[in-house]
C-alpha cells in the first residue's frame, strides 16, 4: 500500500529533462478533448474533438477552456505544447503524473500542477490523481487522467447563463478549478472523519485485532493527505500573490477564499493525525486492560483451588499412620478447612478491587 | 465525536463562490435582531427588529451595533448586504458556520470570524460556535447562533451611563466585543483543567478502565481548544497592527493586552497538551503495575503449593513397595518437609522484595 | 495539580478592561511600602510608609525604588497610579497576577512584569509569583505579593557604599531586579536537577510504584518551568533592544549577560524533558523486565512441578489391574523417571538462559 | 551499522586546513581519469589520460568535462588544483569524502559537493558516496570514487549529436550531473518503498521476531537518506538562484525542475519515517494481543480443569469415614456435578467474548 | 549524573553583576600561563611566566598567544584584565566556567566561549570544559581549566617554521583553535558512535537488563552533545559573518569550513537521537518478544498436564462403586485417552504455530 506515496518514477532516471515519458498507471486508454468558448455573450461547446480543431479558438477574445482526459499521449501534447508555445519542462510536467502540487510563472502563461483526492466508498481507498492547469491570456487548458469529471458543475454554471462565471476572465475560470479541487478536499477530509468517527465507536465497544490494521490504514491515508493538501497551500498563495497581467486583483480576492479553506483543511489534517494516533493508545491501553482482566481470573481460580487441591492430596496420602484419617469428624472438619480458605482468598480479591 | 472537527463542509463542493448556502447546524429556528445605538449623551435600544428598520439609525454618526441572532436566512442577510455594501464572499463566510477565525480588511468596513467556545458542564460537551462581526466607521455588526446571550455585559456597559464604552466609538466596541470572546476562553480552559484535575485525583486513587475514555475525551477537546485559539492571535495581532482609520491607536493599545491574553491561553494549551500525556503514561504505568501484582500473587501461591502438592501425590501413589509409607513418623516427616519447602520459598520471595 | 497552571481568571471575564479586581491569591494581608531614595552622595531609606510619602522623593534627581508588598488593595494601587500618571491597563496587569512575564514601552515609563519560582524544598512545591517593575526617569516602583524579600541583596548593594548600583541610574537598578530574578531560575533548575538525580538513582536501584508519581512531579514542575522562563527571553531581549531614552546602552551591555543566562536555563529546561521522559521509558522497561523475571519463576515452578505431579497421580489411580504397582522396583523407578524429566527441563532452562 | 552516519573524520583531528589527507574507504586503488570535450560540431574523447594531458583541452572554447574516478591519490588533485587555479580547501574537501552536500562559490568556478545513495538490493545495503564537481567558465571535472559509473547516460547523450546537451555550455552539463543524481534518489526511494510495503505484508500475515529488526535496519536506512537529501536541496536551492556569469538563467530554468523533485524526495522520506513508525505500532501491538491469545487458552484450560482436579482429589481422600464414597451413585453424581462445572464456566467465557 | 547539565550556578544569585566568583569545578588547583610570540620571520616561547612578564610582548607588531591553564584567581584574571582593558564581565564570563558558547564583539576585542568535549574512555565518562578565547589586534588569550593540552599540535605548527599559520595574522590562531575544538567534536561523535553499534551489536544478540541503562546514559551524552554543539553553530557563524577589522577575509573563508563541520556534527547528533530511541523500541519490543516466549512455554506446558492430572485424579477416586476400575484394560485405556489428549494439544499448538 505505501506505492501510493511513490510512483515508479525511477524509469525517468538518466534520460533527459524534457523527454516526454508518460510517468503514473495509465487509467484512460483513449485520449478525449473538450472544449468550451464562452463570453457574456454566446457560448460554443465542442467534444471529442482533435488538438489541431481546438487551436482556431485560441485567437477569438472570449475565453476558451479546453480540457484534456487521458495524458499519456506524447503526441497529442507536443500538438499542443507548439500551438501554444509551451516551454518541454512543462509538458514533461503534465505527462509525470507523479509531481508536487506546484505553480510556475512562465510570463506568457502560469501553469499550475494538483492533487486531487478521490475517496471511493466502495473500495475504501483513496485515490490521487495529478490534475495540470495552463493559464493563458484568454485560455485555460486543463489536463486530467481518470473519468469522472469532477468540473461538470463548473461547465453547468457556464453554460446556466447569466452567471458570474460568464462575466469574467479566464483567471476566475482557473480560480473556480482551484476552487473546486479544495472543495473536493473537504468531502475526502469528512469521509475520513466518518471513518475515525466509526474506528473510535468500534474501539470504545468492540476492540477486535482487526481494529489496529484500520487505524493504520486511516493513518496512512492521512499521510496522503498531508502530502496532498499541504503543497497546495503554497500553490494558492502564490496565486493571490502574483504579480502578473494573467490574473485581475478580484480573482486574487476570491483565492483569498481558498486560502483560508487551504489553512483550515490542514488544520483539520494535524488534528486527524493526533486523534489517530490517540485512537492507537487507546487501542494498546485496552489490550493492557484485557489482559489484566484474563489473568484477574486465572489468578483468582488458581489461588483459590491450589492450595484446596493440596490439602485434599494430603489426605489422599498412603501413610500407614496418618491419625487423622481416622477421626470420625476427620472429613468434614476437613471440608471445613477448606471452605474458610477458600472465603479468606475471596475476602482478599475482593479488599484488592479484583471481584 | 470527531464530527466536532469537521462540521459538513462538502454541500458547498461545486457550488459557485459567494453562494448563500448555510452550513452549521441550526440550532435557533427564528432570525432574531436587536439594536442598540449611543453616544455619550443618549441611548437607543430597540428589540426585535427587521433588517430595514435598522438600517435608518446608520447615518447618524452614534454608534450602532445591530445584533444578528441566527445566520441560516439568506434573505435577511442579503438585505443587510445591500444595505451596508458588503462583499458576497463576506455574506457567504457569515452563513458558513465552519470557518476558521480570520480578519478581513474590506477597506470600507473590517470583517471578524471568531469562535466561541462554551464548555456545557451539565451534558460534558464543549460546544464551539462561529461569530462574525463587521466593524464599519460608526457601526458594529455581531451574527451569533446560539440562544445564549455571551455579550449582556457588553450591553449592560453600555447602558450604565458614564462609562467608557459609552465615550468612545465602534472600534472601541468591537474590541469589548473580542475581549470577551477571549475572556470565554479562559472559563472553557478552567473547566478543562478541573477536569484534567479530577483526572488526574482518580489516576492516583481508583484507576478504573473508563478513566482512558475519559483522557481520550479531554484531549479531544485540548485539539479543539487548539484549533479555535491558535488561528485567534493572528486575529488579534492583524487588529492591533492594521493601519485603517476604523480602529483608532487608543483602542489598539487596548488591543495589545487582549493579545498578550491569548498569548497565555495558547501556553496553557500547550501545557494540557504535556499534561494529557503525562496522564496517558501514568494510566498505562498503572496498568503494568496492577499486571506485575496480579502476577505476583499467581506466581507466589502456585510456587508455594504446587510443589508441596506433587510431594502429596508421591505418597498417594499406590505402589506395593513404597516403604515410607509404612514409617511411624513418615507422615510427620513428610510434613515436615512440605513446611520447610513452603518456608524457603517464602523466604525466597522475601529476598526478591515480592512480599 | 494542575491549578498551578492556571489561576482563576474567569471571575473577570465579562468586566470592563481596566477593571481593578485582584486576580490570585492573597498571601499577604496587609499592604507595605519602603523606599530607598539614593544617589552616590546620599542615601536614605524609609519602611512602611504610604504611598502618599513616596511622591515627595519622585522630584529629586536620586533615584527612588518604591518596592509594594501585597497588590490586592486596588485603593493604594489608584494612588499610585495617579501620582505617576499610570495608563488603567497597567494597573490592571498589576493586580491581575497571573500575567505572563511581558515588557511594555508606556513611553513615559516601562512596564515588566515578571515571574519568580520559588522551589520550597520542606513542602516540596514550586511555587510562582509575580513581579512588576515600572521604571521610570529616576525612579522605579516594584510590586510583588509574597512575604519572603529576594530584594535584600540588592538593597544591601546600594546601601553599602562605593558599589557600581550607587553610581548608576534607575536602568541599572532595574536591571538589578531583573538579573536576580533570572538568577533565581537557575536555584530552582538546580533543585528539579538534583531531584531528577534523586528520581534516577531511585530507578536504578530501588523502583518503587511511587516513583511514576514523582517522575510526573517533576514534568509538571519542568512545564511550570517552561512557561515561566520561555517569555521571559523575550521580555529580556526586549529590554536589551529597546530603543528609549529610559535605558542607557551601558545597562544594555548589562542585559546581554542576563540574556544569556535566559538562554542558558532555557537549554536546560530542554534537557530536563529529554531527561524526566527518558525515565518514564526506564521506568516502564522496568516494569517490563520485572514482569518478564516473575513470570520465569512461575513458569520455571510450574513447568518442572506440573508433569511430576501428573506422572504421580497416574499411579495414584485405583485401577485393579495396573502391573506397574505391583513391581519391586516400581517406585524407585518411577521416582527416577521424575528426576530425569526435572533435569531435562533444567537444562532446558539453563540453554533459555532463563536461569 | 552505524558506522554509515560518521565516517572516521578524527584521523584529520590537528590537522592544519587543507592539508590533502584522504578521509573515507578507499574501494578504487587506481586512479582513472577519463575526458570528453565537445561543441555542437565536433566532439573529442579520450579516457585513462593524465591530469596533465587533461589541461591542453581547457583553452578552447569548447565545453570539456573531466571524470576523475579515484580521489585517494593527492599528487594527482595537487596537479589538477594547480592547473585550475583551485584553493586548498576546495582539494580538501574532495578528497575527504565524508562531506555533507554543499555549494560554494569560489567566484571563478563553483564547487559542489554531492552525496550519491545506491541501494546494493543483492547485499540489501545502502551505499553512500561523494561526488564532487567543479564547475567553470567551460570546464566541468568531477570526481567520484566507486567503480560503477552512474554519468554514462550522460555521456551517451553527448555522443548522439544533435541532442540539447551538446549545443549548451559547461552549466548544462552541469546541472544534467546534478539531475541525474537527484534521479537516482529516486530509484533508492523506491527501493526502500518496496522494503516498507513487504514488511508490512510481512508484519500482517506473519510476524515474526526478526521483522523488528528489519523495520529497524530500514528505520536507519531513512535516516541515511534523509542526511543526503535533505542538505542537497540548499545545493539546487543555491544553483538556481546563484548571481554568477558561470551559470545561465537558461539552465536554472530547468534547475527549478530539479528543485521541485527534491522537495518531492523529502515529502517522501518524512512519510516513510511516518510510516516506518507507525509500522512499529503495529509490531507493538500484534505482540500484545498474541500475547493475549495466549494468556487465553492458558487461562481457558486451568480454569476449566483446576477447580476439577480438586473435586476430584477431595474423593481420593483416604479418610474412614466418607459417606459420599459409599453411596451407590456417588461417583456419577460426583462426574455430573465437574461437567456442570465445566458447562459454566464455558458458558462464562463464552460470554467474555473469550471463546 | 544530571549533575552534567547543570552546574552550581546558584551561589552567584545575589551578587553584583561582574563579581569575579569562580564557578565550576577547580581541576588544576595552580595557574600555568605559557605565551608564544611569533612573526614569519622569528619565534619566541615562554613558559610559565607571569601576567606581567607577558604584557611586555603586547606592543610588538608579531603574533602574541598567551595561554592560560587555570581559571579559578581572579586575581591573575584581574592583572590581565587591566593590561587588555578587557570589560568586568568578560573577566566573570571566564571564570564562570558553566557559559553557553557565544561570541561577544568589545570592538576592541572580540570574546569568544567555547565548550570543549572529551570522551574519557578508561572511565566511560563524557568530560566538558570551557574554553574561553579573546582576540585583539595582533594578540590571543586562551583561558582554559584542564591539564590535557589539546593545542599542542597548533604549537607544533606555529614552531615548523614555513607553514602558513605563521605568516598570517591572530584572526588565524584564533580560526586554527577554534578549527581544532570542532575536530575534537567529531572524535567524541565517533567514541559516541561505537558506543552506539556495541549497544546494538548487544541488543541483537544478548540482550541484558543493564543495556537499558546503558542506552540511557548514551541518550544523556547525546543531550549533552547537543547542548554543546548547537550554540556554537551560532558562534562559529557570527565568526565568519563579523564586520570586524580584526578578522580578514581570508580567515572568515576558513571559517566557512568550520561552519560546514558544525552543520555536519549537528546532523549526526540528531541521526544519534534518533537511533538511540530507536534501540528503546527494539529493547520493548524484546522484552515483550521474550515475554511471549516465557508465557507460551508455561501455557503449552500447563495445557498438556493440567487435563491430563485431572483424568488421572478422577481414577484416583475412592468410591466404592466406579466399574471403569474393575475393567481388564482400563488402565491401558486410560492411558491411551490421555495420550491422544496430549497429542490433539500438540497438534493444536503447531497449528497456531507456538511451537
Amino acid at each position: 500500500m505505501t506505492s501510493l506515496i511513490t510512483k515508479k518514477r525511477s524509469k525517468k532516471a538518466g534520460l533527459p529533462p524534457g523527454a516526454l515519458v508518460h510517468v503514473g498507471n495509465i487509467v484512460n486508454p483513449k485520449i478525449h478533448i473538450s472544449m468550451i468558448d464562452y463570453d457574456p455573450a454566446h457560448l460554443v461547446e465542442r467534444d471529442d474533438i482533435t488538438a489541431e480543431e481546438c487551436v482556431q479558438f485560441l485567437h477569438t477574445p472570449s475565453v476558451t477552456w479546453i480540457n484534456v482526459r487521458g495524458i499519456h499521449d506524447s503526441s497529442v501534447l507536443k500538438t499542443i505544447g507548439k500551438h501554444f508555445d509551451l516551454h518541454g519542462l512543462l509538458l514533461e510536467d503534465v505527462m509525470n503524473a507523479t509531481q508536487r502540487s506546484k505553480l510556475d510563472d512562465y510570463k506568457s502563461h502560469i501553469f499550475i500542477v494538483m492533487r486531487m483526492l478521490t475517496f471511493r466508498e466502495e473500495l475504501d481507498i483513496l485515490e490521487d490523481e495529478q490534475i495540470s492547469v495552463i493559464l493563458g491570456p484568454n485560455y485555460v487548458i486543463s489536463f486530467l487522467e481518470n473519468t469522472k469529471d469532477i468540473f461538470e458543475p463548473i461547465r453547468n454554471r457556464i453554460r446556466s447563463g447569466s452567471t458570474r462565471i460568464r462575466s469574467m476572465g479566464a483567471d476566475y475560470l482557473c480560480y473556480a478549478i482551484i476552487d473546486s479541487i479544495v472543495d473536493n478536499y473537504f468531502v475526502v477530509l469528512e469521509a475520513v472523519d466518518k471513518k475515525l468517527d466509526d474506528l473510535e465507536d468500534t474501539l470504545m465497544h468492540a476492540p477486535k485485532p482487526t481494529v489496529m490494521n484500520k487505524i493504520q490504514r486511516a493513518k496512512r491515508e492521512i499521510i496522503l493527505l498531508r502530502k496532498s493538501v499541504w503543497p497546495m497551500r503554497e500553490v494558492v498563495n502564490s496565486f493571490r500573490r502574483l504579480e502578473t497581467p494573467l490574473i485581475s486583483s478580484a480573482t486574487q480576492l476570491y483565492m483569498h477564499d481558498v486560502y483560508d479553506h487551504t489553512i483550515q483543511a490542514i488544520d483539520t489534517i494535524e488534528s486527524f493525525r493526533d486523534i489517530a494516533s490517540g485512537m492507537l493508545d487507546v487501542y494498546l491501553s485496552n489490550m493492557s486492560q484485557r489482559m489484566n482482566e484474563i489473568m484477574k481470573v486465572l489468578t483468582i481460580v488458581s489461588t483459590i483451588f491450589v492450595p484446596l487441591t493440596f490439602i485434599a492430596s494430603i489426605y489422599g496420602m498412603n501413610f500407614d499412620h496418618m491419625p487423622e484419617l481416622r477421626w470420625q469428624w476427620g472429613y468434614y472438619f476437613t471440608l471445613g478447612i477448606m471452605g474458610t480458605a477458600a472465603l479468606g482468598m475471596l475476602i482478599f480479591f475482593r479488599r484488592k478491587h479484583w471481584i
